[in-house]
């Protein structure tokens, strides 16, 4: 058995009861009218909680986050466009990698691990013939939230593209597509979803839906083109992870009768802002300077970051989240994010606090 | 609820109760030794099953069995190639369109539905500068069977590199990789293998690896050498499906503890048969000349095959799967794979002969 410890990793993440029962249940056939109606309902929702503007469409992409940011280069970019790319860690130098993949022109804004986007920084570039901008709202490798209006101001006065990976933000900080211009959103299913992950969902707002039609992505399962087509009727080009699709459905209707995406963001607002004040008296410092509240990225003062995660996986049963790229020794993230509670909260930092006293810390 | 049908599609199919329970488990973060170990016996038994020759790797891909088939045809072809491909239906038509979008220059072999490839259709290409040759070993939605060791022997002869997918045959009808030379085998998640869908699974021999390594597929996401890197360490490029490569995991297990492969198949082909000699007392023909174990399909001499899908659904509560492309009316497939036993047989005859008895059929 590998799935009776805490998880307080970024994804997977835990599910709540209602989810996972519906694992244990068979997967239907799902050419049907059922399931399709079951799609449409899902495509309602993600477009209400994102505050997507009229006439935006959703598709479910059965891949991970990757997948769908892939989908987002190829799709909405060709090498006629110029665009800029924010890079404040792993997945922002993964936007890079894929613009390289598909030939898409591009500049990139190296950022200082932990560091958020400054104006002065964004407006070096104003005005110099760039068609998008390309960022990981919340860079989750180092948990830095940058400041979506600021982005959203900048891709206006310049009319700008604006691509929006929202992958480990989303039910997590506040977001309006339409209220921010976004042209296209991203999320996956085992982030603030809380379901298993497998699927990833893009948001398509109408232009965005122009040039995906006019485009050619050189890739038949990224093509949006037909995601939107059969999503027409409810339906997908190729089998999707129809599980996680009924597990997605559930989770967003359970949102939706428990106030809504507000509620949901506050919820998880009030976990983080727990573990933040109470991780203050151990010896540890905050690593980002903007904080997204779906995880707490922490740099220990006088151990290895590494080998705390080691020790509340093998001796307290708890996992947090490791960084790679260099960095695990220096930083590991603590995630509030998935079926998680203040009691939860209390039993980390007990056990780090245990630790402290063992001289571990 | 629409989970709650007796399921005789050809995926998703239905699950046995330890692979439904796990399901019900939390999905464990994935980026520890523990996972690594699992996905190396996932790659061991996936290996010995498909009898694959020494050095061969598994990639598995977060994605429908298209996702595989597409990294098949980028990662292991150039514009430099000259394939064959055989279209039986659809799925030898979806070969056909990946080569359109990869470039890969292309002959097609179209057959008649229901019909398998013969000698004399083949070897009128014999002798003419082929490098390749791509397969759908079972062409699902007709049903049909191709002779493996026609294709073989006609590779071996002019050394082509052979591309078999078995999505929907592995575990079904008896395959050799390495006795029959395939370079690349593929299959999926949700077919024999009888688990969620959201998974597909590629088996490269070293030849195949050494095409992969030294390829531009145009696609990171589908980019086997990122897989392949990932995997000597029991790990993938991207967040995987976790949850349902924990549950292929208890699939092989089981399937290893049962007597192994030869035994799946043998369980499969009883039921095929099975059902094959009781449906002869009804008004249908079998479509296809070559059937394999996992699916029979089936015309019916009187009235729509639509309708008896539609009929069977919300009469019965039973589920088989409709055609396609045209065919919805001429054809409809019982499948014999998943968790089915001679008893969810007698319930399906029983079913079609109660409707026989109302004239419905």
């Amino acid at each position: 058995m590998i799935t009776d410890k805490l998880n307080f990793t970024v994804g997977p993440v835990q599910s709540c009861p209602a989810v996972r029962e519906l694992g244990n249940e068979q997967v239907p056939y799902f050419r049907t009218p059922e399931f399709s109606e079951l799609m449409k309902e899902n495509e309602r929702l993600m477009l209400k909680f994102a505050k997507a503007p009229q006439g935006a469409r959703v598709c479910f992409m059965t891949g991970s986050g990757t997948a769908s940011m892939e989908a987002a280069v190829a799709n909405c970019f060709t090498p006629q466009d110029k665009v800029l790319i924010i890079n404040g860690g792993s997945f922002g130098h993964r936007f890079q990698q894929l613009a390289e993949v598909h030939n898409i022109p591009h500049t990139v804004i190296r950022l200082e691990t932990g560091k958020t986007l400054t104006r002065e920084q964004l407006y070096r570039y104003d005005g110099q013939g760039f068609t998008g901008l390309l960022v990981n709202i919340h860079e989750t490798s180092t948990g830095v939230l940058y400041d979506i209006d600021l982005i959203s101001e900048f891709c206006r006065k310049n009319s700008l593209f604006l691509v929006v990976d929202s992958i480990s933000s989303f039910l997590c900080d506040r977001f309006n597509m339409a209220g921010c211009g976004a042209n296209v959103m991203i999320t996956g299913s085992q982030k603030a979803l809380a379901c298993p992950p497998g699927i990833s969902i893009i948001i398509l707002d109408t232009l965005a839906q122009q040039r995906v039609m006019s485009n050619n992505p050189g890739c038949m399962y990224l093509d949006l083109k037909l995601a939107l087509s059969n999503g027409e009727r409810g339906q997908t080009p190729f089998t999707p992870a129809v599980g996680i699709l009924r597990q997605i459905n559930a989770r967003l209707c359970q949102i939706e009768n428990n106030g809504g995406v507000d509620s949901e963001i506050e919820r998880v607002a009030a976990l983080a802002n727990d573990f933040r004040k109470r991780i203050k008296e151990l010896p540890f410092e905050f690593v980002s300077n903007s904080m997204s509240n779906a995880v707490t990225s922490l740099h220990p003062k006088n151990v290895s970051a590494f080998s705390i995660v080691t020790i509340l996986k093998d001796e307290y049963d708890i996992w947090v989240c490791p960084n790679g790229d260099g960095l695990a020794d220096q930083i590991f993230r603590v995630g509030h994010i998935g079926y998680l509670s203040i009691e939860d909260n209390t039993r980390l930092i007990n056990a780090l606090a245990d630790m402290y006293k063992r001289n571990l810390l």
